[in-house]
């Protein structure tokens, strides 16, 4: 028993996808990290290493979401169960794709699958919240709750936490592109107003609930329609330079919609094909060269699995 | 041709429906307007007779909502055709039941059936919106596009104009109490504030999403969870004497959800089946009663159908 050992990969997230700020977000196939948890002898959760985050993550687990996560989820269990933990970061940190969010998740889902599976995703939903509360200041769920579920994930209520996949009729693919700079989470929080007018709330309400109809009816021309929003993205924007630039070549290359992933800086478009969003990836890294800005791209489908044993 | 004539239902609807402040509505089939029009000789527009209205409603069809809509449907039209309309309001003025719209709809629905129908139900609906404007201040569609479509509808968006009905799994009744005291539209809008916070927003989008998934995925109990509003009821219930309690009565009797229909003084209260819409409409009387206010009941499945001809 006390070498058992489990390697996963754990999903990046896009939260918010355009209309739903804190309700929505879906998981991606790549990028992802991957974690190795080992059941040791002691009573200790160590985090042992930590490698793609030139030196900038913690080790202490009180510290580290992904540490802070599984000594939540142990106390629930009232389990001395040791652990060591092996991060490899897979993904930009400080990117808008749940950096934090899938080493919590990665973790759970990870000690979970060793100790025999006590708890289902959903129920290890709060204890990745507390790694969030720990990483950025608010225990958000738009990152760990498609992380841990996988799929497109609509955050109904926060209190008490209701968390709904929702049924996707349609295949659907992303393209990422992160460019070079670095958003803080709590600062892109900041700098958004604490009131919203009621017609901002009407529009944004409106293509929130168009587009939940848009996926379950498996509806590409309302997707398309719906994924605005006029909230975030209108002042978050502003820190991303040439944003405008490069969701207009995405959306001109064919996207369903182009919006800020997470709190940026990272963007996603959404496609009906893979072939669709690597020609959209294409238009949006040069668009981004051309500020002089350089940038990393992702192509995946969406992810309906969440995080899975890698060995 | 010249005496054609045609006698129509038009439905009365729930707007807002709790968390869908302007973008959400839905038709009943009790109550509702009946219209008589008859095709005349001559090129003028002409409201020969209203009942029900106590006298409350102007002849002018530049001032009647169901004159208004005509005249801006014929214009579109290019058409020189003149009519008599006859009115009976069969529901309240100034419940929260979309008695304006119902005479809107109504009359263009039945001019358009006389005229060979030159458009569809939804191409109908500027047309009803203008008689919106006339009878409160702002073409609102939340009233006129579950009238004219029948069913559960999403208006998506205003500008520009999208209107979806929501495909419903489940057959749903609804309670009607309508109070005997009167609040204009005009009343409603007015007290509400011009801005929310970003909390009231996230947890309104969250109940409003959750409510489309429930409606599209025939899910009782997600429903019942989402039919809350935390933006105009806390304000207009106050407008209301005893709202909470008709609400609790309601609830407890065993609705979904009971809210503000529309800007009120209505509640609707939806449930599953017809016995129950009538056990919680008892529920309600007697509360509204113990306040010492008269009220009127009424029972009706959900409306799929919009207008119909009745001969």
């Amino acid at each position: 028993m006390t070498n058992k050992s489990i390697k996963i990969f754990a999903p990046a997230t896009v939260a918010n996808v355009a209309c739903g700020f804190d309700i929505f977000g879906f998981a991606l196939d790549n990028p992802g990290d991957e974690l190795s948890v080992t059941l040791n002898n002691s009573s200790n959760v160590k985090i042992t290493k930590i490698s793609g985050d030139s030196g900038r993550l913690p080790l202490d687990p009180q510290k580290n979401t992904a540490g802070v996560s599984v000594l939540k989820f142990l106390e629930h269990l009232k389990s001395k169960q040791g652990l060591d933990i092996e991060l490899h970061k897979k993904m930009p940190l400080g990117s808008g794709l749940g950096s934090s969010a899938a080493s919590s998740v990665g973790s759970l889902f990870a000690v979970n699958a060793l100790l025999g599976h006590p708890l289902s995703p959903l129920e290890l939903l709060p204890f990745a919240m507390e790694g969030e509360r720990v990483a950025c200041g608010t225990a958000h769920a738009d990152n760990v709750a498609p992380g841990l579920l996988g799929g497109f994930v609509l955050i109904r209520s926060y209190s008490p936490l209701d968390v709904i996949q929702v049924p996707c009729a349609l295949n659907l693919y992303c393209t990422i592109l992160h460019p070079d700079i670095e958003i803080r989470t709590e600062t892109a929080r900041k700098i958004l107003k604490p009131n919203i007018t009621m017609q901002q709330h009407v529009v944004q309400t409106g293509n929130a609930t168009g587009l939940i109809l848009g996926l379950t009816q498996g509806d590409a021309d309302l997707i398309h329609k719906c994924l605005q929003d006029v909230i975030a993205e209108p002042i978050r924007s502003t820190l991303i330079p040439g944003f405008q630039g490069i969701k207009e070549a995405a959306l001109h290359a064919g996207a369903l919609g182009c919006s800020i992933s997470g709190s940026g800086p990272s963007l996603f478009a959404l496609s009906l094909t893979n072939t669709d969003a690597e020609k959209i990836g294409e238009a949006m890294s040069r668009t981004c060269q051309e500020n002089n800005l350089n940038s990393h791209l992702y192509i995946s489908k969406m992810n309906f699995e969440g995080p899975r044993v890698l060995s």
